[in-house]
C-alpha cells in the first residue's frame, strides 16, 4: 500500500499524485471542457478489498467496479462456495492463497495486501463480521442497511472504535454523479427552500425462498432493502433529520413471497424545517424508482432514480417567464468504484468516510419508528442523533 | 335547444348527428389515421349554460372553451361585478339581458336558452347555489371540490333529486385525454395489477388575501384545491374506493398565508386490494405535479398532470427484453370543452353524467377523514360509498 | 367590421381594446405568471372570411381555428360540392346564401361580411383564384406553396397591387408560437453565431390518385408540400437568403404514387454568410419532421416540427461548465388562428402582413432553382431577391 | 496469450470459457433479466496491445478502455515523449521496458506479450505505421480514417496480407450497443424499408494550431475526423453502399482555424435502391451530433449520437392508432472496450475482424469523391467496392 502521508482534517480528498498528465483544451470555449483522467494509482500501490460473500451485488457490481477504480484492488474473497470462488478468483487474478470460508474469515487478517474488508452479506449477517472483521484490526466497508437494529449498529460502531478501523456504509448514492450536483444544487438553494421529497423505488420479486424475503437474514422487507435509498436520500439531500414519523405496511397473506416480511411499505417523515418526505418502496410491484425534490422555487427531480446505471436528473424552475426543464450532461460513473475509491482515500490519508458508523444507525432508527408507527397506526416521534451523522457533502465530479 | 330523443340507457354517447363528413384516408396505413372533426352543433342548436362567477377560472379556461366545445355555448352571466361582466358578455356574445348578480340568480329561470348552469364559485358557496339552481329547476354543472361538508354535499344530491335536474361535479381530468388512455390501460391491465399510486400536486401561492386561503370560502388548503386531483385520480384510475388514510398536515405559524388553511397536506390511502395511494398537495411549493401508476408488470406516468395544458403520458414496460419507455402521440383536447360536452350531451340525451353528486360525496368524505387522521396522528376508517359513485369509463378520444 | 384608425407604420399590433380585463397575480412570483384571455373581437365586430375549397385542410384545421381566433369569423364558402358545402355551413353557423361554387366565385364580391379571401385549393390553382379574387377588390390569404411558376407568382403580386388588395401567404410556421420564440433566440445570439440548418419533413403517402400526386394540381411531390417547410424554415429563422443550391431528388419507376411527382427532394443550400441548410422531404417515409438549428454556442431542435400540434422545442448550450439542454414549457397554440389573426389584424389597422407575396415568390425562385441543380446534377445559383421579402421578427407570444 | 483453437468460419464469438457463473433470476418475469458478467479472461490470459501515440484520445478513452475490456491488457507504449509514456506505463502498470519512441517502433516485434499494435496517431500517419507494424509479423487495430488517400489504403491491405496480419480499423460505433440494436432493428424491417439516413456531427474547435487542422497529418477537416462517422453509419445501418454523392464544402477565409481544411462538410449520398443520407459535419460548430434512419413505416434516432458517452436510441412508429415513441433502456458500455475485445476474440479464434481495412478503403472512396463533388459543383459516382466491405452484423448485447 502506498505510504501517504495523512492530512490532518477536513474532507477526504484525492491523493495528489505527481504523475498527472495535464491536457491543452483544443475546443472552444463554448465546449463543455476535457480533462485527462487521473490521476489514479498503479495496481500495485492500490488499496487492496476482501470481498465478503460472492452474491450478485458482489459478482455483478463489486467485484467489475474494481476496473474503473482508481484507487481499489480485489485481493481477497471469502465465499461459503469454494468452487464459485475459485473461479472468481480466476477472473480477477485473485491469489488462490487469498480465498476463505466464512469460518476461515479471520485468515484475512494476515493476508498480505488486505487493507479493507468489504462485506456483502445478508442484512443480518452484516452485525457478526463487522465484529469480527474490527476484531483482527481491519478497516470496514458495509453494505447497507447497516444491521437488523440500532442495538446491533450501536455494537457495531464501538467496536470499530475500540479496534481503531475505519467503518464505513456503503451509501453508493452519496458518491454517484448526479446526486452529488443535487446535493449541492440544494445547498445552493437553486430550489429555493426545499418543502417536499416524493419518492418510489420498488422491484417485483420472484424467487420466494430468496434471502431478501427471510425475516432474520434480510431484517425486513422492501424497507430496509429499497425503501432505505428513499429515506437516506431524503435525509442527505435535505441536511435535516425527521422528527416523526407515519407509515403502512402491506403484506399480503396469500403470497408465498410475504410469509416473513412486508411486500410494501409507505411513509411520510417530517422534518423540523416543516419539509416533509413521502416515499412508498415495494417488492410486488414493477420496477419503478424515482426521486423529486420540490422548493418553493423549482423543484428536481432523478427519473430512474436508485440503479446502478441509467439515472437522469432534470431540474425545472422559472427561466425568462417560462417554467422551463434543464436537463445537465452529467456523465454516468461507477457508483461502486466511486464510493469504494473514497474508503480507499479515506485509508489512504486517515480520515473519516462521509458515510460512517452513525449515517447507518441514524437510518435504523428510522427504521424501527416506521415499523413502530405502521404497527400502531399512529404518528411515532423519533430519537435525534447525538451529532450529524455524516461529514458535510461531496463536491460534483468535474 | 336541439330535440333530441333520450337514450334508454348506458353511456351517454355524442349524439347522432346526420351532418358530418367523411375523408377518405389518403396516407399510408402505417400512419397515424386522419378523421374529419365533428360531427357538433351549429351555434343556434347548442346548449346554452350560464356561467355564475368570472373569477380567474372562468375568465382563462371555462369561456374561452367554449369555443372548442362541440355542443355548448355561454349564454348568460352572474357576477357581482357589473362592468365586468358587460365586458365578458360583449367578448362573447352574450346578451346584456343575460347578466345577473347574486342576488337575481333566480332570473336565470326565466332567460331564454339556459340550459344548464355552471358554478364557478368560491367552494364554500357551492352549496348555497346548487341548491338555489335546482330550486329553479336547472341543471348544475359545480366545480370541484363540491362542497366544504359530506352533509352539504348530501343535500345538495338530494336537492337536485327533488328538483329533478342533474348534477355534475366538473372533474375535468376524468375527460381529459391522457387520463382516458390511462384509465383504459389500467382496465385493460397494461400495468399488471395495479399497487401503488404515487402523486403530487403543488403551487405556491402568493396573494395571502385571496379566498382560497380563507377558510370558511375555500373549506380548507392546498388538500380541497389540487389535492383532491390526487385523491380523485387513484379512485378514478383504479376503479377502488380507499378504506382507510393515514395523514398529516404543515401549517407554518409564521406564514401570513396559512393563517386558516394548511400549506400541505401528504396523505397514505389504502385500498381494499391491497393497493396504496401516497400523495402530497402544497400551496407553498413551486408548481410540481406528477401521477405514476405503478402496476406488476409495467408503470405509467402523468408528468406535468392535472394541469390544463401540456400533460405528457408515457408507460414503463418490459418489451424484447429491456424496460422500454412508451410515449403515445395523444392530442391534447380542451378538459372544459370536453366536460361540459359531457354534461351537454348529457342534458341533450337524458343520461346521467359519469361524475355525478356521489362522485363529490365520496371525496369529500375522505377528505374529512384525512383532515381527522391528521389531527389525530393516527390511521382512520372510511365509510364505504352507498354504491358506485361514478359510472363506466369514457373510451379514448380517437 | 370593426372601424379601426389605420396605423401609420411599424408591424401589426393587437387591436388595443377597451374592454379587456385585469388580473392580480395570486401566484408566488417564481411562479409562471397568469394573463387573462383577450382582448379578442365579440363575434359582431371581426374579420369575416370567405374559405375556397372544402378539402381535409379546411375542414381539419382552417374551419376548427376559428373557433380559437381572436379577430376572425368564418362567413362564406366556396365549393364544387354544395351537399358538403351545405352540412359545413350548417356546422359553422354559416348562411346558404354565402355559398357558391367556382363559376360563382366573383359572387364573393357582393356578400355581406366577407373582408378576406383564404384560398384553399390545390397548389395548381392559386395562381387563378387569387387573381380573381384580386379583381373582385378582395385581400387575400393563400396557401403556400404560392403558385406553380415564379412567373405566376410575379402576376399575383402585381394583380393584389393593382387591386390594392392585400395579399398574405400563409406560412403558418412563422406564426407559430415555439419558432417565434426560436427566431427571437437566433436574434438574440443565444446559439452564437448560426452555421447549419439541418432539417426533415416527411410523411408516406397512401392513393395514388390524390391531387398531391398529380403534377398539373400540385407543381411538384415533396419538395413544394412539405419540403417547403424546411426551406422556409432556413430562410426566417436565419434572416438570410441563399444563393446556392445543390440538391437531388428520387422519383421510383416502379411505384404508381410517383409517376408525376418526385418521391423525395434532398438539398443543400448555401447561404452568403456562410451558413448552410440541409434539409429533406419525402413522400414515401414515415412522418418524421424535424428542425435543428447548430450555432457556435448551442443548437437548438424542434421534434416533431411543422405538425398541427405537438411541436416540442428544445436548447443545447453550455452551463455551468456542462451541455444542457433547456426545454422551455411554451404553450401551444393553433397556428392557423395565429395566421389568419395576423392577416385579420393587418386588415384592420391596414398593415401589410409579414409573409406577403413577395416571401412566397421567394421560396418558388429556389424551388426552381432546387429541381434545375438536380435536373442537372450541379451547383445551381439563385436569383437574389429585390428586398426583403417579409416584415420583421414577431414577437413570441406571451 | 491463452492458447485457443481457432473457429473454422462464422462471425467472431466470445470465448467459451469454464469459468463463468451463472445466476438464478431472482426478480419476476416481467422484470428485466439479470446476466452475470463475463465470462472475461484474466490479466495472464488476456491479448496484450502496444498503444502508439499518447494524444488525448488514448488518454482519456482508449487505456481507460482496458478496464473494462474482457480480454485485453495495455503492454507497451509508443510516443515520442518519453517522460509523458513513463508517466502513463506508471498508472497502468506497463513495464518501463515496453516503452519505446517512433524510431525504435519496431522493437515492438520482440516485446513479449505484444499481440495488436493499436495505431492511434494523426491520420496522417496511419498508412506508415501499419505498414511498419506488418512488416513484423503484428495485428493491427488502427484508428479511423483509414489513411489520406484509397493508394495508401490499398498498400496497407496489401501489406497486412503480405504479413498475414489481421487489419482492423476502429469503427467503435459499429461495436457499441445502440448501434448494435439499431443494425438488427433495421435488418428485421422494424422501419420498413429505409428510405433516408439524415445525421450531423460537429463539434467547434479552438486550438488553430492542433494537428486536426493541419492537412497533411488529418487528411482534411471536418468530414475525414466527424463526418465519417455519419457516413459510415449510413452504409452500415443500411447494408448498402452508395453510388454517387454530391457535396459542398465551407472554407472561411477569414478564420485562423481553416488555413488548410474544411470548417463544414455537406454531403447528399444516393444508394441503388433509392435511399439517400443526408449529412452534415462541422468543426466550427458546437458540439451537435445525431443521426435519423427514415423508413417506410417508422424512424429511427439516437440523439446524442457518436459520442464517447450518453448516446440516446429511440423508435418512432405507429402503434394502436397512435405514433409512439420508444425509449428501450440498453446500457451503455465503454466502446473502446467493446471494439478492443472484438479484435482480440479476432485474434483469440482466427477469425477475420468486423471492421477490416475494406470498410476502411470504402469509406476512403467516398469522401474523395465527396471532395471531387465539392469542388467541381457537381454529382460524382462511386466506384463499387469489389465486394462486402464488412462481415455480417454483431448481435446486440444482451
Amino acid at each position: 500500500m502506498a505510504a501517504v502521508v495523512p492530512s490532518a482534517s477536513g474532507q477526504a480528498q484525492k491523493p495528489n499524485e505527481a504523475n498527472d498528465v495535464q491536457l491543452s483544451q483544443i475546443h472552444a470555449a463554448t465546449e463543455a471542457p476535457e480533462k485527462a483522467p487521473g490521476p489514479f494509482l498503479p495496481v500495485n500501490r492500490r488499496v487492496g478489498f476482501a470481498i465478503v460473500g460472492l452474491g450478485r451485488l458482489s459478482l455483478n457490481q463489486i467485484l467489475p467496479a474494481f476496473a474503473t477504480s482508481d484507487y481499489c484492488k480485489p485481493v481477497a474473497l471469502v465465499s461459503g462456495d469454494r468452487p464459485k470462488a475459485l473461479k472468481i478468483a480466476a477472473q480477477y487474478g485473485i491469489a488462490v492463497s487469498h480465498i476463505t470460508d466464512y469460518a476461515g474469515f479471520e485468515k484475512l487478517k494476515e493476508m498480505s495486501g488486505v487493507d479493507v474488508i468489504y462485506i456483502v452479506l445478508p442484512n443480518g449477517m452484516h452485525y457478526e463480521f463487522v465484529l469480527r472483521a474490527a476484531k483482527i484490526g481491519k478497516h470496514i466497508l458495509c453494505e447497507k442497511p447497516m444491521a437488523n437494529s440500532t442495538a446491533q449498529c450501536e455494537e457495531m460502531i464501538a467496536a470499530c472504535q475500540r479496534g481503531n478501523v475505519k467503518l464505513m456504509i456503503a451509501y453508493r448514492q452519496q458518491y454517484e454523479p448526479m446526486n452529488r450536483a443535487l446535493e449541492k444544487a440544494v445547498r445552493e438553494g437553486k430550489l429555493g427552500k426545499l418543502r417536499s421529497i416524493v419518492a418510489s423505488n420498488s422491484q417485483n420479486e420472484g424467487d420466494p425462498t430468496q434471502w431478501r424475503l427471510n425475516k432474520q437474514l434480510a431484517g425486513g422487507g422492501a424497507l430496509p432493502d429499497v425503501g432505505i435509498y428513499c429515506l437516506n436520500a431524503s435525509r442527505f439531500l435535505s441536511g435535516e433529520e425527521p422528527n416523526e414519523v407515519i407509515a403502512t405496511l402491506v403484506q399480503p397473506k396469500d403470497d408465498p413471497r410475504f410469509k416473513e416480511v412486508e411486500a410494501r411499505c409507505e411513509v411520510i417523515a417530517r422534518f423540523p424545517s416543516g419539509m416533509t418526505a413521502t416515499f412508498t418502496s415495494g417488492y410486488d410491484v414493477h420496477r419503478s424508482a424515482f426521486l423529486r425534490l420540490e422548493g418553493t422555487d423549482g423543484f428536481a427531480e432523478v427519473d430512474p432514480a436508485f440503479g446502478y446505471h441509467g439515472s437522469k436528473l432534470r431540474f425545472t424552475k422559472l427561466m425568462d417567464g417560462k417554467d422551463t426543464e434543464l436537463h445537465p450532461a452529467i456523465e454516468e460513473k461507477d457508483q461502486f468504484a466511486l464510493e469504494m475509491d473514497h474508503m480507499a482515500v479515506c485509508v489512504l490519508q486517515n480520515q473519516q468516510p462521509r458515510t460512517g458508523g452513525e449515517e447507518g444507525l441514524q437510518d435504523q432508527r428510522i427504521i424501527e419508528a416506521i415499523y413502530r408507527s405502521a404497527r400502531e397506526g399512529r404518528l411515532t416521534s423519533i430519537e435525534a442523533p447525538a451529532g450529524a451523522t455524516r461529514l458535510g457533502i461531496l463536491p460534483p465530479l468535474e
